[in-house]
Formats: structure tokens, sequence, C-alpha cells
């Protein structure tokens, strides 16, 4: 684990829903950090989010993160934002920090209010905790339905120096059974001028969790955030702001892959790689409509090389190509092509390729330069175990 | 059963991939009728599609509709055009009828060409069997993973004059396992020129077919014919032609609804009515991203009045509105207002009305007057039996 400098981490047991596990998580850096943030494009918005966007407006610095799991503060009104708003005076008080210097992210069930004798009960003992946690147990203690933590972790040299990344994440459905998602939070301890770390961080994001899919749902609560402290004493400069960049996209995609990997009862990660379109609009649509087809998905988890379904999801999608044109492989056996099934024996020869985790699936258009690669999860009887939950 | 009049069926085992039931149908009109389509707008497009699109195109008059189970001649290329001519030509050898009077429409595995022996050995007992059979009989034969056949009819007064609608289809996933799907066959005795009817085909076709999803997949295949053959000896004109759109338009719905009864595996009917949006356009849109939602599916299926799923999916939809003024109300219960869960108590309310098929759910955005319906089937551990059979 190469934990970035200068960050200290306190996870505890708030009883805030959950009991007998840590359900509340805090993240201090020491030197005031770049701060960053990529949200819910949902017209609902949670309230920590709309806490979140109007603090790293008037403010691109942060010194902490405090995430709640068990309770998403979603649909909550006004008293939403209140109480949102005086949980970060709360921990403010007991770890000695401005409530506008502490980001605030939220997971579990939407329309509740917080019990806020909860939320002041467990200030003190939160403040006491940190320094005595790893980044690990902050990644277990924001989980909801997850199947496992999520932690990424490297190192990366800049001239000549080390400079550490480290990313935590949570999500499993993109909504859980009443429950709102994806949190992410990633650190490094380079020193970032706020508006490149801005920059930097959202074409990350563009490159990795947004190129993810579960079930095409999206979040009132989705949030990523992330912060630069420079305690390594390096900066990132013109000149090694490609090498950073780059480490940072990888951070994130490996998280971002992990989200997929635990998609709830996903036993596939399909990796999507649509090249030949006319622009890159056009294979982003259609990646993800064969991404999100109920077809696709359920025919990777029954390990059914079923080209049929891809080229009617790639027609439907509103992509610009001539169906003779396409060009269609799966794990490297081509399936389709001029339109027409290929003579290949590719049941045969798939079988095997078809019972791993990783399916790669490569569709050429033929059409332009355009492409695009989306991570998608298959659809599962799991999948509608976990959220077909008989009530009683 | 109000069959109209001047129309003759004919059903038989051809063997051409089914044994031991009827897998080809023949309708034929006594009279040349006036004829309409509407097709797929899947870019891939089936060679029985591509056939009688052209058809259409040349002369808006039809004499025939001859429909194979089991073998879609879809991805079959030119060979597969050829070949669909040809059936034609046996057929129409056989039956007394041109060619081009006879639309064509296939449904069953794609990537696979007809078996021309079969064709030929089965084009005469096909015609010999004309008048022997019923409407409902040609509903049966065209089935594939269909529960059951699709059957509506019903009769209308025009200037004092009976005139018989009746409509035929099959169709259960939107693609079934390797399958391409929705097939509708309409017929009247009513007179219409055939301008008049297409337009009014197609005003039928936007308000029943084109609101039903099941699992938002569109096939290769997907084609609704209409004849109007004019033996009732009623036009529509001027004068009536309110009436029998009205007529069209109510058994379309009503065997489009049928269709989605018999989604694959599914339990459900979700009636959404989206109100209040800024125009058609949006409502549109708020239904169909609510309709396609596995998590709202899944919800349905598990009775399970999930409203965050619902706003989650409307907020996600691109459609324009204030979160505070949606109002969610589920088989008349109050369920979501001023953007948070209202306090009564549904899930005790719903708990009975949940059991049952159909459940109807009312979205007002309070932004606007646009407004849409759409249909849609639930997603359930059947769904995914159903399309994600392990091949070995």
């Amino acid at each position: 684990m190469h934990t970035p400098k200068g960050y200290r981490f306190a996870t505890i047991e708030a009883n805030l829903k959950y009991s007998g596990r840590r359900d509340l998580a805090l993240l201090v850096s020491d030197l005031p950090a770049a701060a960053a943030g990529v949200f819910t494009t949902n017209v609902f918005q949670a309230a920590p989010v709309v806490v979140a966007k109007s603090m790293l407006e008037a403010r691109p610095f942060a010194r902490a993160v405090l995430i709640n799991a068990g309770n998403a503060n979603a649909c909550t009104g006004e008293q939403g934002i209140a109480n949102c708003r005086h949980t970060l005076e709360l921990v403010g008080d007991a770890a000695g920090l401005m409530p506008e210097e502490i980001l605030p992210a939220s997971t579990g069930v939407i329309g509740m209010q917080f019990n806020m004798e909860k939320w002041t009960s467990a200030a003190a003992p939160l403040a006491a905790a940190l320094g005595s946690n790893t980044a690990e147990d902050f990644a277990r203690t924001i989980m909801t339905t997850d199947a496992f933590p999520k932690l990424v972790s490297r190192t990366v040299e800049l001239d000549g120096k080390p400079v550490s990344l480290l990313a935590v994440a949570k999500g499993a459905g993109m909504i859980c059974p009443n429950m709102a998602t994806m949190l992410s939070v990633f650190i490094t301890d380079a020193a970032v001028d706020p508006a490149l770390w801005q920059e930097m961080f959202r074409a990350g994001v563009e490159e990795s969790f947004n190129r993810v899919t579960v079930d095409g749902d999206t979040s009132t609560n989705d949030t990523v955030f992330g912060l630069a402290n420079g305690a390594s004493g390096v900066t990132v400069t013109g000149a090694n702001r490609e090498r950073m960049q780059q480490a940072v996209t990888a951070v994130m995609r490996e998280i971002a892959y992990m989200l997929v990997q635990d998609g709830e009862g996903a036993t596939k990660v399909i990796h999507i790689n649509v090249t030949g379109a006319a622009h890159t609009a056009d294979a982003e649509r259609a990646a993800r409509t064969v991404g999100h087809s109920p077809l696709v998905k359920t025919a990777m988890y029954g390990r059914d090389a079923n080209w049929g379904r891809i080229v009617a999801a790639l027609g439907r999608s509103g992509a610009a190509f001539q169906p003779e044109d396409v060009v269609v492989t799966m794990c490297g056996v081509e399936l389709f092509r001029n339109g027409q099934p290929t003579d290949t024996d590719f049941d045969t020869l798939l079988e095997p390729l078809l019972k791993e985790r990783d399916i790669v699936l490569d569709i050429e258009l033929g059409h332009g330069t355009g492409s695009y690669t989306l991570l998608a999860s298959d659809l599962t009887h799991e999948y509608i175990n976990i959220n077909a939950d008989y009530r009683s």
C-alpha cells in the first residue's frame, strides 16, 4: 500500500443506521489540499452533494472528507441540508477544523432524516480515532451492499522524487435497494494548483468512472472527491503533468474496474471496445447501447456468444454505420462480418474463454475513426435476488 | 370473434425448423386490399423487411401475408433476399397470386439460410389449406417463445353498417434467445384509400405498438402489416374517419397490451403515465427511462413501492423539471411530493394492490402540458432463465 503522506484516517461505529459495524469515516489532510469534486448529473441531488458542490465553488481547497454509510440524506429537503451542515460543525469542532474545510458525502437509504443525536455523540470519538485507522479501514467503513472493499494505490516518480496516489470507492449497483451509491475519494501527496488539479481530475474521471456501467442507473449521491496536499514536496507542473495525469487516470481506471467487478450479482466484466465510429459520441452511443442491453448482459451471464443480440443493439443505437461494414469479435474470435455470422465454429472456440471473468468485445463499425471503451457487468439471477427481494 | 369479411387463412406444418407444430401461415384477401406497413427502425433489417418495404413503396396494395416461424431470415445477405423472393413465387404459383401481392414476414433464429426444399414442398399444401383455418390458428402458428396466442377483434358501425377489425400478433421479448420478434397483422373489411389507410395505420401504431416496452431491444424483423379490403361495402371517408381511427387504435392498443403481458417472464404490466412535461418528447423521455430502468422493473417484480428508484430514473432522464414539483402516485397512493416521500404509510396501503398484474404509475412533472403513456413489463427471475440459459 502506497499511502500518500500527510493524511490520517478515522473510522468508528456511530450506529447511524447499521449496528455492529463501522459506519462513519473521516479523512484529514495535515496540510490544506487542492480539492476537486465530480458529482451526479441526476436532477435529484442529495443534501451532501448540494453542500459539497457549493463549498468547492466557493474555494477549491479542503482539509477533510467525512462519509457516513446507512443514510444517504437524499430527498430530505431543507432539513436535510441543515443537518448536513450541522454534521460538519460537530465534526469540525471535535477535530479542530473549520466546517467549510470538510467535504461531506453520504450513502444509504434515501428519504430519511439523520438522527442528529447519534451524530452529536459520534463527533468526539471520531476525532479521537484520527490516525489510528488505515485507508483500508476507510474503504471498509463506506461500504453498503459492496461485496469487498475497494482500494487502489501506486507511487509514481516525478522529477526523481516519489509521489503517491490512493483511491477508495464504494458502489455495487448504481442504486441498491433504496440505497444511493457510488462514492470515491482520491488522494495524493503531490502539490497541484487547484485549477490544474480540477482539470486533471475531471479528465481522469471521464476516462474511468464515466466509462463503467452496472445497470445504467445513476444515483442522487454519486460523488468523487480528489485531494492533493503537497506533502511529498513535489509540484505538478507543465513538464511532469502528463506523467501525473497517466498515474491519476490509471488508478481511477483500476478502482472503476472494481466497481463493475462488484456490480450487483455480477459474474463478468465486459470490456466493450468500439472503433471505426463516425466520432467519439457515436462510439459511446454504440458502446452504451450494447452495455445496457439486458439481452446482451444475460447472454454474457449465460456464456453465450450471441452475436445477434450484439448487432441488434448496435442497429438501434443511433450510431451511423453500414450493416455490412460491422465486424464483431469476442475474446479474439470473429463472430460477425459482411452482414452475416462468420463460418468459424465460435461456440466451441469460445466455450473455455467465456468461463473467464473478463470478456473482451471488439466492435468495429467501419465508418470513421471514433472510438470508446466501456466496462459493463452482466445481468444475473443474483441481480434480481438483490433488487427484487419481496418485502413480505 | 368478429373476423372481417373476405379473408381466408391457411396454416400448416412445414417443418422449416420446428417439428410437430404448425410453422407456416398464409392470409389471403379475396379482394385487393389497401396495404400499410410499419417496420423496425434497426439498422440491421431482415430480408423479409427489405422485400416488404420495397413492395409497399412500389404499390400500396396487397392480396396476402405470408409468415413463417422458426427462421427469421435475418443477417443472411443477398442469398436471404433471393430466398425470400423465391418463397413468394412458390406460394404465389400454388395459390394463384402474383408474388408482388404477397407481403412476407419471418421470425425465429437469425443468421441461418432458409431450407428451400422444405419451402418447395410446403407451397401446395399451404395453398390447399386456404379457408380451412381460422385467425386463431394463424395467431398460434406465428408464435415462437410466446406463452399464448394474441388475437383481438371488434366490430364498429360506420354509416349504420358494421365494419370488422382483427389483429393478430406474436412477440414475447424483443429478441428471444437468438430469435427475432414482434410481428403483427391487422385486417379490416372497410374500404380505405391507401394513402389515408397508411396515415391511419401509422397513427394507430404510434399510439399502441410504439408505446410498449419489454426490454428496450428492437429486433431486425419487427413488422406490423395492415390490410383494408373493402369487403364490408363501407368506405372510410372524412365523416366517419375519426370513428374508424378510434377503433383501429383501440384494437392495436389491446394487442400491444398482450405483448407486454406476455413479455419474457413478465408478471406485471406497468402503466406509466407521465404528465406535466415541457412537451411530449420530454414526457416520453421520462416514461421510457422509468420503463427501462432495471431497478424500477425489479422493484415492481418484488412488489416494492420503491419511489427512490422511480425519482432517480426521472432525474437522469433528461426531461426538464424541478425536483420539488414532481408528484409520484402508484395505484392511486401518493408516494412522493415536495422533493420528499409522503407521510402516508404507503407500503401497507399498497401491499394488496401490488399483487395485481396491472400497476398504474402516475408521474406529474409540474413543468408543462406534455404527456405520454408507456406500458412496461417487470424484470424477473424467469427473464434471466429464458435469456441466460447456459448452452452446455
